[in-house]
């Protein structure tokens, strides 16, 4: 039997996983520190009580029951022999014949580690509910305020980053004070709420074409979002945000900034960029190491232009079946192919009812530009249950612009502590 | 204008501010420590993974939007000067006209408070979402766990108390081990969970007939359900549970044994029963302060015959929208009546697609209770987007043994504490 082993239960693993499923004389090991898989492009949306964890999460094991020859284990990999092929991991350690790594990506603050407290990022559902939390929190607050001052800095809400999550992010805040708050609250006025993005490039949404980005600019504007680019975050503490001279006075940060490759692939003596990917060979092995891969956010993949490939879900996603096959095409004693990408485009939605969609042949904005994307993301959306109810939830919230998650739910679930302290 | 305070936005203060909404005259504060109305009957699936938490649970200041004369503070009262009628909170104080105190009940461990930590109990979204964690968890480490002595304890799962909170608990642990993980595991066998259901009292469900109990016993026990009543429990730790001589070694205790009053009713000075329930005259005021009521969990409500109102989620409804009334007519200068409850009898439910229904007229079981079971809950979840979506979520699972929520999620969001460890 020949061992696969797979680190990580994202696009790029899972995908891996299904390729080498059900397949003969193969036995293949996934291990993720986490139980389920997560459909991050769409993370924005339970941070904005769009949807709930579980419309856009599912139990890995679940996902890969169908394949008899798949195990799944929660573990976490804390390190790797490469010599004796072998990853240890917090449960111990596994051997394997082939090897992927797929760790994914976390948030980078550049050396601030401090702001990550009151700046939290979107990679994983804890950071999601926490950001709702502190939104939902912030209209909260301000209700029962009496202070025209202190509310004015609970309803201004500032995004650090003008790429799609930034941009994302932005509009549902503009979004849902406008529109699904505005007539809950007796004592604030949520239409009034400053939503300020915040982007140190001279654009935001770099990597689409200038009409598409001035489109998307409107729009956010349309939404109450202020954006302000070429515009450098020098500090962010618990009272607000510095940028460039300026003092914003604010209770809400949110981080969209700066990601790099997960840590496990600062373990390994390899060639990494400034974000820490793993230089790998145009067969997605590592240098060195033909049995070991790296695929999706871990990894530095280079066009044949010799630009890198950007750290999206469709470059993960077909970079793991690749990886699959290419170990399929090994055993069989079949040459290696190299790594392509096929770019089908990009896409990143403004608010609801709005995106702005861009492939090689075809530039789209406004409402059939959002309606592509809906199609799209319901269609990668794992698992037939998830997609049918996401579905069935936007539906909903097209139709009554409400939002079906707003719950602030807080960290600790005891409550005897109380009984002691009293 | 006459200032209406309700304190917990319960069914009971839920109902209250209902029944005052829109009426003329009258400006009606309603505050919570949490922003969302919390459908209890039904959070057991949230903690079994069957339900998402944003499907039992709606935003306060959402379902009350409609009254313009309601607002709705998330605060928590923290004191009461019943001379002054001003109640005090964590943001300051606030003054009434008439005050309902509707706080609920909580978890108790009869003075053994360092329980908690090792048995769960069940009374909000967190305590829900952490024994989800717990169960799943436990499933998770048996899989990796290559000791079998170590394995079958951690199949092991006790619950305590044999109410129907407890016997929902354990019949769908028993179902979730049986049906919806068999197929998903590859080094262990779910379908061994032994699930233990422990019970201090001579017999389960104590409320209901006998016939129906002994129907709810054998239920349980197909589902692999162990019933043991009679049994005292004298400890609970890390590794197991004693009961009375025996040593039940398990590492997921769940605790549905005993509530109380919500401490806040401890800061009056007025009679309570042992549970901490403040006793209240026939109209649901307290002794001496016709102006505040007491009602739902918290009230110590009396029938004819002597004998306390059950803490069920009908009891307080109806509670609720008395004390609302009763305000609107002594408005009116009309006289006070007595609350009577209108006892439209009790349902619990086993596992999927069994249950036990009683009234003064009828007793149902298996399927047909089940169905009567599933129609009243959908009937009065709050709001329609819950009732639709629920429904469909059980169809769903009903149709594929699936449960849509099996999430394990961590307490902890932030990820850079990581980086300074390394």
């Amino acid at each position: 039997m020949h061992q696969v082993l797979i680190v990580g239960g994202g696009f790029a693993g899972l995908n891996a996983a299904k390729a080498l499923g059900n397949k003969k004389g193969i036995q293949v090991t996934l291990i993720d520190r986490r139980n389920h898989h997560l459909f991050q492009p769409l993370l924005y949306q339970v941070a904005m009580a769009g949807l709930s964890p579980a419309e856009i999460a599912a139990p890995i094991r679940n996902i890969l029951a169908g394949y008899r020859n798949v195990r799944v284990l929660q573990e976490e990999a804390t390190g790797i022999d490469l010599q004796k092929n072998r990853l240890l991991t917090n449960n111990g350690e596994l051997s394997y014949d082939s090897l992927l790594i797929a760790c994914g990506a976390e948030d980078t603050y550049f050396g601030h580690n401090n702001w990550e407290e009151h700046a939290p990022g979107l990679k994983s559902i804890e950071q999601a509910t926490e950001i709702r939390r502190r939104v939902l929190t912030a209209f909260e607050t301000a209700e029962r305020c009496s202070d025209r001052e202190e509310q004015k800095k609970l309803l201004t809400f500032v995004v650090i980053g003008g790429g799609p999550t930034g941009v994302e992010l932005a509009g549902a805040i503009g979004e849902m004070s406008r529109f699904t708050l505005a007539r809950e609250f007796r004592n604030i006025d949520p239409t009034l709420t400053r939503v300020l993005l915040v982007e140190a490039g001279a654009t935001i949404l770099p990597t689409f074409s200038e009409k598409l980005r001035r489109r998307a600019m409107r729009d956010l504007e349309r939404l109450g979002v202020q954006v302000w680019t070429s515009s450098r975050v020098s500090n962010v503490d618990a009272l607000g945000v510095n940028i460039g001279g300026e003092r914003i006075c604010t209770r809400t940060v949110l981080w969209a900034a700066g990601i790099r490759a997960a840590r496990f692939g600062d373990k390994l003596d390899t060639e990494k960029d400034n974000m820490g990917r793993l230089k790998v060979n145009g067969d997605l092995s590592l240098p060195g190491s033909p049995n070991v891969f790296v695929a999706g956010d871990q990894a530095l993949s280079l066009r044949e232009d010799g630009s890198a490939l950007p750290g999206v879900a469709p470059v993960a996603f077909q970079q793991g079946t690749f990886v699959g096959k290419t170990i399929l095409r090994d055993l069989k004693g079949k040459p290696r192919a190299d790594f392509s990408y096929w770019d089908k485009g990009q896409m990143a939605t403004i608010g609801k009812s709005r995106a702005i969609v861009e492939t090689n042949s075809l530039k789209l904005s406004g409402f059939f530009a959002w309606v592509a994307w809906l199609l799209v993301h319901i269609y990668y959306l794992t698992g037939f249950k998830n997609r049918f109810f996401v579905t069935l939830q936007w539906a909903w919230s097209y139709l009554t612009y409400r939002r079906g998650a707003r719950l602030i739910v807080n960290k600790e679930w005891r409550t005897c502590q109380d009984e002691t302290r009293e």
